[in-house]
């Protein structure tokens, strides 16, 4: 068995130290923890000693491209996440645009770094398109998560929510049991609802007409804005960070998220965390054998390399 | 009768002339051709001669917080949109934060000015509370307007989406009518559903989770980063636009949102155009009558001042 900190402390380690690796190593061992094993170390599969590098840019303007296919993606996000902050603390707001990435897990912890380094946190990720226009029948988007970030300790909010109710994962496994699907998920090739999981030919997007509209944005800017749209090598990720500071005297943020906190608790609200873990989180044996595994394989080829 | 084109140069004269009057004279005669009359030029009821004017701000930082308590709210909103069109230009992204803004109408119009000059807009708009957090039984905050625009022409896409499905107005006008309530828009006192105009205590957020979270996203951004939100003097207005031009050979950003466009209709889906009419519409002999009231009232106040 293993801390959740001394496993992050071992997995950055391996991959390279520093900030980047530790806020990588955190993201992925963090899904293990929230049993979210497919955005986990599971990640490490995709990781070769080639895209092992992920190169921190120069703070020199609030807008930058990025095409990340030759990076390991978690790293890439953590890196590029890490640079935002410096670049909306010098100019006040900052935007990244990356391309080409692979599969680096969840958006919470990225936007959750931003908030916890007194940023606001925006981020935003296409996919192959398995999602539906609202009224539609065919595929268009992907499930294009959209997170969000602000505030610290107690009162801190993180958003992290997909453009659709279901994941193309459960529909798989869902077509390997046998099982039926929840009604309103999915829709087969004539366009008609279904509960089969064999017959899904789009999922459908959250709420209707408002999730599709969601899901629409983020292809806009993480596809077309950021150039990630159907490109092969990859996703397209966008992050902005928003430095609050400057108003504070005027805004008051502190003090107003605090309040905000409070009357949405006090309406029946939930008040979204983005599923966060406490670093002494000790994790299971099967994790803790499936790391080692991952941290052998890393360390052979880097050596062989 | 009279064209919009005619009534929006009669309006932006007497609004003061330039850029800012003429979007802000546009934007609200457009909503009453989209008959969205509450947020057409009855919105001149508001304008005194002690709030007409709207100061350009020096453009010289990406981000920018700014109190419009004493501005016409349109020309404020219109104000702000051509000041952060320039620099997004500068900086490459800009963000500009609006409190104490009274009844400016639609985002539409402004995110889509963006749009039309080269840019992505994204804004959001917080108000009084009137919906409930998901899973909630009392209203917490506004109905939260959020919109975002890019690209030009036929593929141009603009988004202006409320997060509840009905607004106060419609149910006021249900009580005064005594009619009910569709299904599944607002609770009562106890948080149960109801379609009794009379018993609303609450509006519902639209598509449930999804649209109570991005009705929290624009509160946190408009009425927390901004300090807008429980501020009696007006609404907490937020707008962000980025040029995508610096990364144009490496995005196809142009080509890559008309094949989207092209996708979206071919699954089935309806493209956001965001209520846009023609400069050519004639308007009624009802509004025509109603502009002239307020010309009137606009010019015999200036004079007599």
């Amino acid at each position: 068995m293993i801390a959740i900190c001394d496993a992050t402390e071992r997995l950055a380690t391996a991959l390279g130290g520093g900030p980047a690796a530790t806020l990588a190593a955190s993201a992925l061992i963090e899904a293990d923890a929230l049993e979210l094993p497919r955005f986990g170390i599971a990640m490490l599969d995709e990781w070769t000693p080639a895209l092992a590098s992920a190169p921190r840019a120069e703070v020199s303007q609030a807008i930058t491209w990025l095409d990340r296919s030759s990076c390991f993606a978690p790293l890439a996000v953590a890196s590029a996440t890490l640079d935002l902050a410096a670049a909306a603390r010098q100019f006040g707001v900052a935007a990244v645009f990356l391309r080409g990435v692979r599969g680096f897990g969840r958006l919470a912890p990225f936007v959750r770094h931003l908030a916890d380094a007194g940023l606001l946190g925006i981020a935003g990720a296409e996919g192959p398109p398995f999602v539906a226009p609202q009224g539609g029948t065919r595929p268009v988007i992907g499930t294009n998560p959209f997170a969000f970030a602000m505030g610290q300790g107690e009162d801190r909010v993180v958003i992290d929510v997909a453009s659709s109710t279901a994941t193309m994962a459960a529909i798989r496994n869902a077509r390997a049991s046998g099982a039926s699907l929840p009604a309103g998920i999915a829709v087969d090739g004539s366009g008609q609802p279904t509960t089969a999981a064999a017959d899904v030919a789009a999922l459908l997007p959250r709420g209707g007409q408002i999730g599709s509209l969601l899901g629409l944005v983020v292809e806009l800017m993480a596809g077309v804005a950021g150039g990630g749209r159907g490109d092969p090598a990859g996703r397209g990720v966008f992050i902005v960070a928003l430095d609050p500071a400057a108003a504070e005297e005027h805004t008051d943020w502190r003090q107003r998220l605090a309040g905000l906190k409070n009357d949405w608790l006090e309406g029946g609200g939930h008040w979204p965390k983005g599923g966060t873990v406490s670093p002494d989180t000790v994790m299971s044996c099967d994790f803790g054998e499936r790391l080692d595994a991952h941290l052998a394989r890393l360390s052979e080829e880097m050596t062989t390399r």
